[in-house]
């Protein structure tokens, strides 16, 4: 068997997550809630199957969900997209970025991205007979700088893929960051590919700066988020995108024949649960609060936190204490300190090792205090 | 933007989907049960979500659903899989399918399938730069001819696609078909890929011959099997895939990348529940008494029913009493007698048209007799 992956291996999470059960760790590394959801959620997914909405979903998905999204979207980012041809369902956030790559991207196109990043962008450009351009965003905010992406269009560049909030990272666009990703897409035939899964999920009283607020790239952008990451319910597989009509067509040819639908009994409880704006808008509070506490809680630690503007995630750095690389690290943290985290290299194709890891703070306050409390024994 | 596929339309399912509902027809059409599914397995479900149980799932599936198939595949087919290695929980069969060929169909390889042919074969071969190369079932039982497929057989072809109980024919393998299968991919490095969503769907005192109960087979195939269709909840997208390691290891790269995991409270389910075999025992028989009633309620009408061995579905011939296109003559089924079919010509690429259209008979008793009494009328 000739693989298209050779360099592939098994992915972080599911590595760092072995350990962490082996050593029973307290598990920081993946970004999944260990809360449970709001039990309403699971009581209206009860009532649909009772009601027997168990067969296949339209293949964009259920009709009330896109009209609740498109209401959403329409009050958040002042952006109107049609239900009917410009929203999709999709079983993940991860199958809706997989589908618009698929979809958009041939062999000998070039598609950027920035780095660190999450894992599954690079291996799914290169599936497409692709090359992933990886550009790195600059430390110590992890900002993008422009006149690079700019200086490394080219022809073949069809596709550049932003994340905003960023995993790993916690660093959030800005208005300019928008201003400045039209500038260097404006007259090309790129598309801009949004990853925006913790859209909900920013602190300090800022405002999420999503691809579809800004007219000129929301007529050329897809943007990708998840019910998951906002209800808390990451295994629920069930996601959307947005993209206009001629986008959304294509997308649609490849989500149709890798899924044909996603989950019929979520979607109508997703459509009447999100009728309560309140759902989705306290997210951004209820992690604020999760992050202001591991960062208090971490003070008296010998780690040096970095800033979170939104998602899930700290990134901590250990550099003046220990020279171990961030992979033994995490090793060490799991095996003597029973704390797992994901060390930053991973998130990078050439194995960067800046000596940072990153931590989930999507857990209970429990969870988070006794964390904290063994970390605050290392060093 | 220039389209990957470009000669694909909306599906066969959709269009005749939303025709169906526009002209209040009894929807034949669609291989979905319009019947409950077993309250207890929603009752298991809702147990899995209320106990904490909604977060993402292992990449590879929840371990003891993957063991509880292990022991089902091992009775019934007599073959032992790795629940760790060689058992794939797939957010549906179509996702375990397009894992399958994305990972190990290259650019330039052929890949053999038959037609009339479920419709996303040809296109997700097509996404990976390969070409699909049709052979046609020999009617009138829509067997295959091995001798033919032996001189298609080239130095790129890279795999074979099988379909058995067969989506649209509802012909099924023989022993002796799995033996010719074996021969003509002896000594070769062609991978058979074999849909068997319909497996516990055969009828008539039939066994399913599925390629894993067939050593040598077993070791250079993926078989791709389905619990929507199981267990009538095909909007539930939770399928897995059989494997030799060494393939199981490609294709769950792609899948960890397209959908990292299936749904969670689901794949608990589901164990609970299939630790009872009776539940998918009794399907053979379920559909057989479906099929039966069905084919005696047409027995006065004008079609000419062809047999049905397997799956949801019946095929009916009326070229003696029409000379309309399949396809006219599902819109005029649909328009003037208000009950739905599919065209077999939309299982053909090349628009094959042999007058003959497919009926689904995964529907409650009183839909069923109030088709037949509508379809009685035609002609
Ligand atoms: C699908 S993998 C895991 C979740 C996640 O986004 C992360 O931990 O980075
Ligand atoms: C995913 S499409 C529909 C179901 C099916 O298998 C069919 O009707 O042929």
């Amino acid at each position: 068997i000739s693989s298209k992956l050779p360099d592939v291996g098994t992915n972080i999470f599911t590595v760092i997550g072995q350990l962490s059960s082996e050593y029973q760790a307290i598990n920081l590394s993946q970004g999944a809630p260990n809360f449970p959801c709001d039990p309403a959620l699971i009581e209206l997914t009860h009532e649909a199957m009772l009601s027997g909405l168990n067969q296949y979903a339209p293949m964009a998905g259920v009709l009330s969900l896109r009209e609740t999204l498109a209401e959403k979207v329409h009050t958040l980012y002042g952006q109107s997209f049609d239900p009917q041809d410009e929203i999709t369902i999709t079983a993940s956030a991860s199958e809706a970025l997989y589908s618009a790559i698929s979809a958009l991207v041939h062999a000998g196109d070039e598609v950027i991205y920035f780095e660190p990043s999450f894992d599954s962008y690079a291996p799914i450009v290169r599936l497409q007979g692709a090359t992933p351009v990886a550009i790195k965003l600059k430390q110590p905010d992890f900002h993008v700088d422009w006149a690079e992406v700019k200086s490394k269009i080219t022809a073949k560049t069809k596709m550049i893929i932003v994340n905003t909030p960023h995993n790993p990272s916690a660093s959030v666009f800005s208005k300019a960051d928008l201003d400045s990703l039209a500038e260097v897409t404006r007259d090309t035939n790129i598309v801009v590919l949004s990853d925006e899964v913790y859209e909900h999920i920013v602190f300090d009283g800022a405002v999420h700066h999503s691809v579809v607020s800004h007219p000129e790239l929301a007529a050329r952008s897809v943007m990708v988020s998840s019910f998951g990451k906002s209800f808390h319910v990451t295994g629920w597989r069930i996601g959307y995108c947005l993209a206009p009509a001629a986008i959304t067509a294509e997308l649609r040819k490849v989500h149709q024949f890798m899924m044909f639908s996603a989950d019929t009994p979520m979607q109508h409880a997703l459509a009447a649960y999100m009728k309560t704006p309140s759902t989705y808008l306290s997210l951004g509070q209820l992690y604020q609060e999760k992050r202001d506490l591991l960062v208090n809680l971490l003070k008296d630690s010998p780690f040096e936190l970095l800033p979170s503007h939104g998602s899930f995630f700290l990134l901590a750095k250990y550099g003046h204490f220990s020279q171990l690389s961030d992979s033994e690290f995490v090793l060490q943290l799991i095996k003597e300190h029973r704390v797992s985290a994901i060390p930053l290299s991973a998130f990078y194709t050439d194995g960067t090792d800046d000596r940072i890891i990153r931590f989930s703070f999507s857990k209970d306050e429990a969870t988070l205090r006794k964390a904290a409390a063994a970390l605050c024994q290392v060093g």
